[in-house]
């Protein structure tokens, strides 16, 4: 395995040895606090694991045998650490229960196959013996995608961590094509893809801790998804391990013969096999890349900039535009002396300006051939300047990428003091932007206000648009609140129904990359329909007819 | 309707008025027939319409009373010209049988819906009584996609013909979407968003004599579909009238909410339902269009070129690059004067620059803003130079433009003069174009030599490149061949076959743009794979249980 799981955090995100990027003396603690309006942050620390009583393992010895019989002794585990970093992903939902020491869905056990043949063995076998099998590769869904979901009380959970599958199978850069195992995380596959001079380009805010066959199963986004496009984009082929077998789709560009059945792998989330390989699309490692910021003076005017890039032929690798809570919250947060002379005198210079006192922050990045780039960066500025913006140059650009993976890491030391965080993400065409942003916010707003733990305590509500298309884009929304000790569960229930209804009684769809999982599951009919969901299903009895495949996820 | 039916061919291509590209007198069948070494060109004119019988009408009374309660007295049509008119498509494999006079496959009667809920009284009128139910567009197939294919030897079969249905409901300029019925024809349907400044950009060869849902149910290609997208590319969503009852596929931009289910209706050739409606992307009518020639010394050095094109971040709206015996043929083929002066200074120009005899044409275009078509076309003039072309300016690509629809208007004049001329096409990666290219080749020149009706006749097999990708590129095969007179369908029939195991076996797809239909079924499953097959058949099933919707099909 390419991360050994004993070096990683399994009830939190990141390494063991990661820095505390809140540590307990750090002056912001006192920022969030009259932030969030609380008469003080408490105490709440996870339980650590070795209080943590795991529920018995019910494989039998004889299941247990013929599985060491695939994969070897030492590829099976049922050991509590493993078990308990395998139970559930890195939601906030699923940290909730794991911080509090309850892994009743933990897996019975763990099993680490080293390559296809191994795979498909493994899924027969569940198959067979009714085993719920569960594939999990970096564990960072936050839709409850990879939980340990038996398909009945009292049944047996396997999870299959497919990380130790990594190999690149073939590049061909002619076609600029690469056939990989799904297994591999993010930073392993594009350290070797640039050792030959490729690069697949898909970095989500997860990269350093998911791998491949995760982000075609979630129908994942990269942060310059302008440029590399979604998973469902650049997936050409994929190989999956089912209970029929294995099923190798279709690898011929735009072909027409019939439906493309990739774009039935991608979101599948595990439900009709295992991603073993996928052939995806590479680009050359671009010569130049160019990130910098624009300020605008309204959210709509930034949403119309991001629109008329979209719409007109320039190529862009990542437009990303916070509205006015979410600039002002990263800027005050980031900042250590908001207060400082040169902060005074930026506010100064932006009120002459006519900007208000809570602008948007866009970020533009360009990536590709030099003269592109140049030509490119020239054009996005023109159309932003033609909204009103105020081009900030690359610093802020520098700034964004250099931390571009840090904020999940924030998380933690929040949760140790009372605090929740959470993210979700929809999109909508560009007609409905504005609509939806509003009722979304104030949904979530709204919720949060009915469920506070004091009287003058309040959440914040943060969003912004990081993926656009010519049809629309998408909307991502943080929010920061005081927990309910006592009923956090519910608290964090009640805001993520009514942020999901908002979504879909207002044309978003339940989630632009992060998928479905158990979390979304109750949302899905309405967005796919009767019919919808009746092909989905139909497609799963064929390849599952037991629905040993991750059970509870997608279809719920 | 749109375009009434009498004022086309019944047994042919295009309007019954337009005027003949090779009336009887034209210099050009000398030519031909040197070409194809025969010695004398046979006269094989169809059978008119009222030399034919038709089969009796299993439609019952009761039946047709029905449908006519459904769509009103004149809108169920059981006389021979519809009949007969909706027969088959427009292959060569059709024509060689309505050209004979052989309509045993014609439907039994012809209804013309003139809205979606009295599509779904029919398509379920259909499911109810067991009878074949065929959508029909334009009828412009060219794989057997509209033929009148019965379920069974004496079942009865029904053709829908959607072009009533011709409404554009909505403009959406902000998320530049449409949504539009799917019975329209493209001239209809662009002349309709042109008027309000924007449009699809959709222009296959077919484009006067196809509809949208055509379009969509073939995964069809417009000739700019390197700016515009294939039909998968471009559709948003889809609304479809099934035996189950209305299927409105999911809208929202780049949703991870599970698989995307409109690429399921994307290539199902009216198998699971009748389209409906759609919403389709949109842009603005482009500023400018810049359509120029470029001379390539080998095939191969064109076929870098477009890689490289494709490869580049660079706008461009068709890359089109012919073999050298098609630029040949379409050269001497339109050139009344082949060997006058300025041919000749030509030829002596192209030799001293050290160009072969038979030297490559490639087409490019650029649409869009006036700017960014200057900087793109710079862009891509600098990679086809480096690739050793010469530049020809905007001559042969205004010529190409004006008669880019025009091809399939000879197909009938040669069709009377005893010659075959029949297209395939198929998409493979980049690192197999020239392979792919030359084994295809190969197995229809060898087909055709096997097959000729005398000593010294031959065929002529010609290629061009016409759409591409990153990660490839189309393939597309024009032959030309003397018709063996007393078996042409077994010599279509050895030639097609031949051809399409080539392209299986050399790692090609069955199509990239005509689609299944009858004509490829018997690839399909070898392309997709038991467990994809199965997977097809179990949407189908779910949507159709009784398989009435356009039997024969993408399935066989």
């Amino acid at each position: 395995m390419t991360i050994d799981r004993t070096t990683l955090r399994w009830n939190g995100w990141g390494p063991t040895k990661q820095e505390n990027p809140l540590p307990a003396d750090s002056p912001k603690w006192k920022w969030v606090e009259e932030v969030l309006g609380m008469s003080h942050l408490p105490s709440t620390p996870p339980v650590p694991l070795q209080d943590i009583c795991l529920p018995h393992c019910r494989l039998s010895g004889a299941i247990q045998e013929k599985l060491r019989g695939i994969v070897g002794e030492d590829q099976l585990r049922t050991d509590d650490y493993e078990r308990a970093f395998h139970a559930r992903g890195k939601s906030y939902h699923d940290l909730l229960y794991v911080r509090a020491g309850r892994l009743d869905v933990a897996p019975d056990a763990v099993i680490y196959p080293r390559n296809a043949d191994e795979v498909l063995a493994i899924v027969q076998l569940c198959a067979q013996e009714d085993i719920a099998l569960v594939p999990y590769g970096g564990g960072s869904s936050v839709v409850g995608g990879v939980n340990a979901v038996a398909k009945s009380l009292g049944g047996a959970v396997l999870t299959l961590d497919t990380t130790l599958m990594t190999r690149i199978i073939q590049i061909d850069k002619v076609s600029m094509t690469a056939r990989i195992e799904a297994g591999i995380y993010g930073p392993h596959l594009e350290e070797q893809l640039q050792a030959h001079g490729v690069t697949l380009g898909h970095y989500p805010q997860s990269f350093p801790l998911s791998t491949l066959g995760g982000w075609i199963a979630a129908r994942g986004a990269g942060q310059q998804s302008n440029r590399y496009g979604k998973a469902e984009k650049w997936l050409v082929s994929a190989k999956l391990a089912t209970p029929k077998g294995f099923w190798t789709t279709e690898a011929t560009p735009a072909s027409a013969a019939g439906p493309n059945l990739n774009q039935l792998v991608a979101g599948s989330e595990g439900t009709l096999g295992v991603i073993v390989e996928a052939t995806v699309k590479i680009h050359e490692v671009p010569a130049r890349k160019d990130y910098r910021g624009y300020l605008f003076k309204t959210f709509a005017a930034g949403v119309e900039a991001a629109r008329r890039i979209n719409h007109a032929d320039i190529p862009v690798a990542m437009v990303r535009l916070s509205d006015a809570p979410e600039t002002y919250f990263f800027q005050a947060f980031s900042s250590s002396n908001a207060d400082g002379l040169k902060a005074r005198l930026q506010r100064a210079y932006l009120k002459m300006k006519g900007f208000p006192e809570t602008p948007c922050l866009m970020l533009i990045g360009h990536e590709g051939a030099k003269e592109t780039v140049i030509w490119a960066q020239e054009q996005t500025e023109e159309i932003c300047k033609r909204q009103g913006a105020l081009a900030l140059g690359t610093g802020p650009g520098r700034h964004w990428y250099h931390g571009r993976f840090n904020s999940p890491a924030i998380r933690d030391p929040m949760m140790d003091r009372g605090i929740g965080v959470d993210t979700l993400e929809t999109s909508t065409r560009w007609s409905n932007i504005a609509n939806l942003h509003e009722k979304v916010t104030t949904a979530i707003s709204d919720a949060i206000s009915s469920h506070l733990p004091e009287q003058h305590a309040r959440g914040l509500v943060l969003a912004h648009v990081s993926h656009s298309y010519p049809d629309g884009a998408s909307l991502y929304f943080t929010f920061i609140f005081p927990r309910q000790l006592d009923r956090e569960v519910e608290q964090w229930l009640a805001i993520k129904r009514a942020a999901s209804d908002a979504i879909l009684m207002n044309g978003g769809t339940i989630s632009h990359h992060h998928g479905v999982g158990t979390d979304h599951a109750p949302w899905l009919p309405e967005e796919k329909g009767e019919i919808g969901m009746s092909l989905l299903k139909a497609t799963k009895r064929e390849l599952d007819p037991k629905g040993v495949m991750n059970p509870g996820k997608l279809f719920g």
